[in-house]
């Protein structure tokens, strides 16, 4: 197989085309933090109202993000926002930034993240199925399996 | 703890300022499948060779990818470029932004991995160091603690 071939059927290009960039990212790590009002991604991600605006709207086009409508008392009725599962299932990349970045930049992270009950420390790790820990040596590609009329891989 | 004093302090935003873009994210994942060459990444990321060489320069002095010199038979010395330890740490970001674009985008990979020996494919998962699966609900974030002299947070 020629890795020229690869070309328009790579998933992480088309991941980083919704989530690659940094407005994109914060506004995500923001509603995992629970944030859903537009005000409140604005303030935290420090970005421009028309920037959140633009982003918001593409991340709830391609479903990571839906709008539900909301009135506080005596308000006009307004939008907020939450994840999606498609926007939960981005999870293992906000923690491998933030677990990158805690490592690898100047970066002092003032939170950690637990287990809620358990209390023990979150990390990401990339396993095979049996439940190994893997290296980048330990790993190999090969051609896609077929998607079986299961949905499973064959 | 008021949220807007994480300004600063987040790593999921330095980690963006140093592989937040489609070319710094796509060089990394050309030196994972093995990519050492200048002209290879060019070719096989589809840029030009100025972003390339911005990139490339950049990802070396981040720390990700370290030059190396090499010569071809009769050829003047070049350099390559090899993951650094840093920069493979960086392996829970590139298969969690595969695996969600392989899930939530029409891009349909060619290829998939698994474990070299074992055979089970890979999967990136966000566990607590009890080995729990967690999904967003049951993490908490709590003030980070002190990091002890042993390097251990304590």
């Amino acid at each position: 197989m020629d890795r020229l071939e690869f070309a328009g059927h790579c998933p992480i290009e088309s991941a980083m085309g919704v989530v690659g960039s940094r407005p994109a990212m914060l506004i995500m790590r923001e509603a995992f933090y629970g944030t859903s009002r537009f005000d409140d991604f604005v303030e935290r991600v420090a970005m421009a109202p028309a920037t959140a605006s633009t982003h918001l709207r593409a991340l709830t086009k391609a479903g990571l993000l839906q709008r539900q409508p909301y009135r506080e008392p005596g308000g006009r009725t307004r939008d907020e926002y939450a994840l999606t599962p498609a926007g939960a299932d981005l999870m293992p990349v906000l923690f491998g930034l933030f677990e990158w970045g805690a490592r690898h930049t100047e970066v002092q992270p003032l939170v950690d993240f637990a287990h809620v009950g358990c209390g023990h420390p979150i990390e990401v790790r990339v396993q095979c199925t049996a439940g190994h820990d893997l290296a980048p040596q330990d790993i190999e590609w090969r051609p896609a399996a077929a998607e079986a009329g299961d949905g499973r891989r064959r």
